[in-house]
């Protein structure tokens, strides 16, 4: 009896704890609410802040939209195209996109496709009513059938996934809807007519907005975004070789943890970088970037830094782990390291600058030659190096660090070999000498100066830089003035 | 004079030239197309062949858009909805995707997309009607270019992006036709309801023949997705295992390389994987998972597994590398580093297939457990160890090898901690004994088995493994054969 009791007075607890927690859910609900809306307030300020374009970007969509809905009320163009003027206000919502390249490569499609599609509909509608009323439908069931698995099927080759996918999904709707619609509606040549009106003024439109109207070029994000990937590994390495790993204890405590992911950003960018590649294709000549700007060499990059970064991902694993490395193994490697690691990272952030103002490459070059002179340093260093009595375990993580910096350098070599390889496709400006030639004939005119002592000055600014272990490359680096004699 | 002729030869040598390669690209060109025709056929089978589902994919799209078209010629339906048929058509191509969860998601974002849209437009409609003949397509120019540049905006939220990105553009799209079309056009209403019959039509129509017709599950690749991709890091780790980099050099020789590069897929993973988690939610129950699968916890193994793959990147670069390691540093990890790389790889491999077969991974934590347990020799060998006249720079690339093994081995773990956390959350099958419960009556039955021993026999076949290094986790593995007398 007392169980029961027991457990009916359990049960009234529960309710009554269940009650107050509603109770006082309820009352925190308008907090609750108000939290929220602070919260998306914040966020939606802050995605604007951090990219203004996206701001931008809507005003232009909603720009585009209105002034094809204004075409609608727009008496005169109503009675031409009637109901089809619909497809205009559809056409911009669904191919206004946020880069240039991609309202491009949306709007070609579309259109493109539209136009073969309605003229094989056309066709086949002809063809079809050749076999009678009550052949038509079955032949058009099968036409469609045939050519829509036909198109699926072609999306899944990765060409065309990448650059026309839209294009056959507009090629199976149009061609469907057409020899459908032909079936019915009189006047099918006026309705694909009307559509392909519709459609080239839609498309027209946001391609004009788009280009015109503070233009997003998928070339330009992919461009800097391949420089800013670059710079952030060169500031993880620059942090590490300025930073305490290298650095011998003090008072026995060392803080190790290095606290820089950015450079955990480029190991995921290959999905983006392909698609921007994909769509700069599309775009036409802007700005620093010509038509036939070599996108392809871009990509290239992207998969040597991400190749780095995943080195880099190892590295940073082994640079905060909890081992001591021991001070006289730390002597022997120090210097080495740490010109390693700093010089492969200016060499990287010089490469990236190239890369962002499309200057030529060769402030790099020295950066890397220093970095893989400490590999060199190293190995010497290594070499000479005795380990009597040394604790070999303790020895390792500092070793291994070590190691994977050395392949460091060699990525970096590679990403500066891949980068001068842009520069001449792309023809990157040759930095300018620090001797500017407006100031020569200004010097010669004084008459005070000696023309073959000039001569000598210009000799003495044209270096020549032999970089022997880049193979068959030499770097001619100086003076661009004109010798005047 | 003669340079003159000479260069007027060569004109003509030129012109030779070319009109000889324009000639002979022309005589190439049949079998140019040939070969052009061969390859596109062999790409065709080849891509049909790897994955069959896209053959059946292709042909349910075709059938889902012949049966819509034949309702359109089906006079009745055609009466009743009128020249709005086309937009069930229209759904059809849109919202058919390759997998349940996408296309599921497509459809339910469209349907209530458009029921949301409509009423709102003909609320619109009714409010700009209130303002008159002059105010109205001005009310409706501001109502559309506020909504619209709203909804734009919020397609940058990466959440509503990765979920309901398609039914924001829906909302617009539907939003502005209503509005703009209830200006022109009669019985609005009937419009709308017109579009939304067709629309729920179309989208049923897909999300039928999806479900029910060979069906693709997001969920069940991601799956498939997460298990494959452990076992290609498995293979490589059994590999370099049993491969030869950890043998001594027999006759001065060491072929080295391994290329086995399948783990180069698993480094570009996420993309896939986030997007097949996002459509798998969509997804009801289906075989092996239920509503509520946790999804989200496939992501986080994925991550793992992924963080493992850029070390063993980085260690493919180390082993491949050209450099002899000495012999006698050599003897002292080699057994270590080829216990931890094979069984971390079985360990790998073990959960990869607890993971497919949906079983609990407790097999695995065997070979993890003699893995770190190797990590614990190699500690006490190296400690041992002591390298007078040693080459140091030759030890090192071992010494890296051995050091990201170690962290091979720490990462394996994490990936077996979240595969069990996996287990527990996904109720995966534990283990069945292989003396399974119908067997033991009979053998009871027989009689000429003493019962006592039978019950000793399955003691001693019954082997309680007690993690202590895994907390409060007990694995208990059970006896693969009855023992019989």
């Amino acid at each position: 009896m007392e169980i029961i009791n027991d457990q009916l007075a359990g049960g009234e607890h529960r309710k009554a704890r269940v009650f107050e927690r509603a109770w006082s859910w309820v009352q925190a609900l308008p907090g609750k609410l108000k939290n929220k809306v602070t919260k998306v307030a914040k966020n939606t300020i802050k995605l604007g802040k951090d990219d203004p374009r996206r701001v931008i970007h809507s005003l232009k969509v909603a720009m585009a939209l209105t002034l094809v809905s204004l075409l609608y009320y727009w008496r005169a163009l109503y009675d031409g195209l009637g109901v089809a003027g619909m497809w205009a206000v559809l056409t911009v919502v669904v191919v206004f996109e946020f880069t240039v390249g991609a309202t491009l490569s949306k709007g070609l499609n579309r259109s493109f496709a539209t136009l073969l599609a309605g003229a094989l509909g056309i066709g086949a509608n002809h063809l079809a009513g050749l076999f009678g009323e009550q052949g038509e439908p079955i032949i058009l069931g099968v036409l469609v059938f045939l050519l829509a698995a036909a198109s699926t099927f072609s999306r899944f080759f990765p060409r065309i996934k990448a650059r026309y996918d839209y294009g056959v999904l507009i090629f199976i709707l149009t061609f469907s809807m057409v020899t459908v619609s032909g079936y019915r509606v009189e006047g099918l040549l006026e309705m694909a007519d009307q559509r392909l009106v519709t459609v080239l003024i839609g498309g027209g439109t946001c391609i004009i907005i788009a280009i015109f109207l503070c233009p997003v070029w998928a070339g330009e994000d992919l461009h800097n975004l391949i420089a800013s990937n670059t710079d952030k590994l060169a500031n993880y390495l620059e942090g590490i070789g300025g930073g305490e790993y290298f650095q011998l204890p003090k008072d026995g405590k060392s803080t190790k943890v290095i606290k820089n992911d950015g450079y955990k950003s480029v190991l995921n960018s290959k999905t983006t970088e392909d698609s921007w590649a994909n769509f700069a294709r599309w775009e036409p000549g802007h700005g620093r970037f010509k038509f036939c700007h070599p996108w392809k060499q871009y990509l290239k990059i992207g998969a040597l830094v991400r190749q780095c970064a995943y080195q880099i991902d190892t590295l940073n694993g082994h640079i905060n782990s909890d081992v001591h490395v021991p001070q006289e193994f730390l002597q022997i490697v120090q210097a080495s390291c740490i010109t390693m690691s700093t010089e492969s990272g200016k060499a990287l952030k010089a490469l990236g600058t190239a890369i962002k103002t499309m200057k030529d490459p060769k402030s790099a070059c020295q950066h890397l030659e220093t970095s893989k002179n400490a590999v060199e340093d190293l190995h010497i260093a290594l070499k000479a190096a005795s380990l009597e009595n040394a604790d070999v375990l303790a020895i390792i993580p500092a070793a291994t660090v070590a190691s994977i910096l050395v392949e460091i350098v060699k990525c970096v070599e590679k990403i500066s070999t891949s980068v001068h390889e842009l520069s001449q496709q792309a023809h990157f400006k040759v930095a300018e000498p620090t001797v500017s030639p407006e100031n020569k004939p200004q010097l010669l005119h004084r008459g005070s100066i000696n023309p073959l002592l000039l001569d000598d000055g210009d000799d003495s600014a044209h270096v020549v830089i032999t970089v022997d272990e880049m193979g068959s490359q030499k770097f001619s680096s100086g003076a661009k003035s004109p010798k005047t004699k």
